[in-house]
């Protein structure tokens, strides 16, 4: 006998958490759908190469993959991927000239890593993004956001949060302080705010930077340059770090923390940046506007989002708007939906200049937490109506009779074996079936039927077979009540 | 630059095959739940023993395994599954006491396999199963023939036979006349008669066997007894063959063929077998009887399926019924739906024996089908209407537009740049947009929009935006006539 475990790290996705989760992603193709976004999928093998391809993955990821080999393959040339924007940066890349742009795809698959497996951490997760290439109109910024929106309405997540920012906001602040190189170490510190509060934020600060801004340090000779700066770049060319400089200021902190800590809100946010710090609002502050201006427009309510300058999102390629979500009551769980704008998608593949923005949701997360939040309705059954299979009775009768339902819309399943009734109304009970349709010899003479509710345990009897339909469509409108 | 090209005989599915297939697989979903068919979902790597012990799958199969490895991990542990078989008997052997029989399961997902690359055939493919586990009835039997009907009717197949038949059948007559032993060879060799015809299929049968039914053969000391009959064993233990044996006599396999070939139609194949043969009716044809009034009592016409007592199905594992589905006219395409009853799913995993029937939808071929059949409605875009972004006009009017359209249950989408008009007319042609809303600066002093069908290119000047709706819905009826 061999055992029928899954290997760590790896886990079986039963009906009671399929279920559901295939009703949600059904609920977000739509969505996606009705704005246009198109499916599309790649292999979950790519070549290795474009897997590690410079900035492809960050360090971590890439010492997750897994690597695939078949018989006569070569080893190292294949791998399974770690995500589906790498896969979208290639697709375009090979595609986009017969696919055009603006390309709103959407892509909803699984994705490998080799974690140490824990609690919640799979080494197999889905991912479900959606993404607008090609265009820098703040209108693909904003009806990002309106996905993000219509797509957890439609799944009945009673109240959420979407927060906003836009880098380029930060960014106008360093720069008017001559801090413009520090960019991405106090992108990276302020995006634990949440986390680790104002006072460690701030030591983080002052640390020495693990990155500084690349587009800051002088183009030439740029290595010498760095040691003379001291700067540490241990994510730009996969080097160690070359040296050690001292972190900002307190003061300098300080300074950024309040700047970052004053803006949660509304407009007013954007209102009293130029006030109070008299920094250039360019194009930061002007697509943030017009993302407002189009959501009211288009019928987003203003209680599900909020201008955040704090909002920093870790990952380093994010260049505009930046968004997350959290489902209020429920933030512990962190974001459920996040994403931003980035300059270029495929700048490893091509030449082509491709920015675009997309999101991703965190499928795996938003089911443990509405599952956690009693959000989900607990089935395991797909049909809701069981037909018995009463011993010594007619089976094409109970064929005929579910056919009969199913074309009226109503899913039944028959159950298989003329075993004990009582059995079978248990099997029934615990799948979550709603009422059983029950006809013994005696309601076959008769042409009619029982029909038990299967949470009361009550039952109507002799229903005429020529009243099924009504019969059990208005038991299932009050079926368990 | 990294070519962005994926790897030999991987390939990227662009959105005018997965808008059609996605639709096929919500049609098949809504088919299989609404027998009370629940999803399950099981990783793509499993253990590689598991995939790999004997039985799992043929030596061919297991030759084309693909490994996966990471950092830290034991090389040979992991392997990419190569069908959704092998995975449910592991599900089911490790879930079975927590879930009760019967369970009926469908799963959709890709499985790998490093054949030889050649057109049409890939190393990534999809499988979409159903099947149900734990009981021998035929209602089940039945059941899933009416899957296959209902699946194929939901994707509007216009016609379709589903051939039946039960290994059972073929049995009896082999024993009758002694050749009980040689039931596999004979499966294996006219399981291949539609392919080659009658004569190479004699040819094939009075050659020597591959293959003898191991249930017949001795079973003390089998190793000399085998030799002894000169047996070739290639696919039980895995070993080289032993020894040659003559095939039949060629008037044994005249027989063989009258007796398949004489089989074909409805209910008179089984009365005639009883009185031209004088064979045991036994279980086979017991249970086909049933099939066919359950079939009849389901309204399953009996012009989508027909007997074929020359319906062999190669796969050694199925002992009972077995059918399969060719769509009325693309013969050529072969089956697109194919399964049948085995006696023990999971013997693997378990010593409780598991019986089941199920089957598989041969989807990228279905897929090619209806495409070279112009069944698919062709298509990039999941939005029918394209509202546009007319230079020098108002985006927000825009986005308030599409959501209303939306809200109304049609999808819109918005252009994002605001490029001249006739570029985003052309882009909404190509992607299949069937309309166009436009508002420009005039319209949005009036309020009112053109409406262009993008077929025919003819335009509806100045609607009120109050009847945006229903002047859409309308034009949406008879869009491109």
């Amino acid at each position: 006998m061999i055992d029928p475990r899954v290997a760590s790290g790896l886990r079986d996705v039963p009906p009671s958490v399929m279920i559901p989760r295939e009703r949600m992603l059904a609920a977000f193709r739509r969505t996606f759908g009705s704005f246009g976004f198109v499916p599309i999928e790649t292999p979950h093998i790519e070549r290795m190469e474009v897997l590690t391809g410079k900035g492809a993955g960050s360090d971590e990821v890439l010492r997750q993959i897994f690597e695939v080999t078949n018989k006569g393959g070569t080893p190292g040339e294949l791998a399974l991927r770690f995500d589906l924007t790498v896969p979208l940066a290639r697709f375009v890349a090979r595609h986009v000239e017969e696919l055009g742009v603006p390309f709103k795809r959407y892509a909803i698959g699984s994705v490998f890593r080799g974690e140490r497996p824990a609690k919640g951490r799979f080494r197999e997760f889905t991912q479900c993004d959606f993404d607008t290439v090609g265009t820098i109109s703040s209108l693909s910024d904003a009806e990002i956001i309106q996905v993000i929106h219509s797509s957890l309405s439609a799944i009945d997540v009673p109240a959420f949060t979407i927060s906003l920012n836009n880098r380029q906001i930060l960014n106008s602040f360093l720069h008017k302080f001559g801090l413009g190189r520090w960019t991405l170490h106090v992108l990276r510190a302020i995006d634990k705010l949440d986390k680790i509060g104002r006072e460690a934020v701030i030591a983080e600060l002052t640390k020495a930077p693990a990155v500084l801004n690349p587009d800051e340090l002088p183009e030439d000779d740029d290595e010498k340059q760095l040691v003379e700066l001291g700067a540490t770049r241990e994510s730009f060319h996969g080097r160690p770090p070359i040296a050690q400089l001292s972190g900002l200021d307190e003061s300098q902190a300080r300074q950024i923390l309040d700047f970052v800590e004053q803006g949660r809100g509304g407009r007013e946010v954007l209102d009293r940046l130029d006030k109070s710090y008299n920094i250039d609002p360019g194009y930061g502050v002007t697509n943030l506007r017009e993302i407002l201006e189009l959501l009211d427009a288009s019928g987003v309510p203003a209680s599900c989002y909020r201008i955040d300058l704090s909002l920093a999102r870790g990952l380093d390629y994010y260049t505009g708007v930046v968004f997350e979500t959290k489902v209020d009551g429920w933030e512990k769980y962190g974001s459920v939906c996040s994403g931003g704008r980035y300059d270029s998608l495929a700048s490893l593949f091509t030449k082509r200049v491709l920015p675009g923005v997309g999101a991703s949701i965190g499928l795996d997360r938003l089911l443990a937490l509405m599952d956690e939040a009693g959000w989900l309705k607990g089935t395991s059954t797909t049909a809701p109506v069981l037909v018995a299979n009463f011993p010594g009775g007619d089976p094409p009768t109970y064929a005929r009779l579910a056919a009969r339902l199913r074309e009226a819309g109503i899913g039944a399943e028959v159950f298989p074996d003329a075993f004990q009734i009582g059995k079978q109304m248990g099997y029934g009970s615990s799948r979550g079936h709603k009422l059983a349709v029950i006809v013994g010899p005696d309601e076959q003479g008769k042409q009619v039927f029982n029909l038990r509710d299967l949470t009361t345990r009550k039952e109507q009897k002799a229903i005429a077979w020529s009243e099924l339909e009504t019969a059990v469509a208005s038991a299932l409108a009050g079926a368990g009540e």
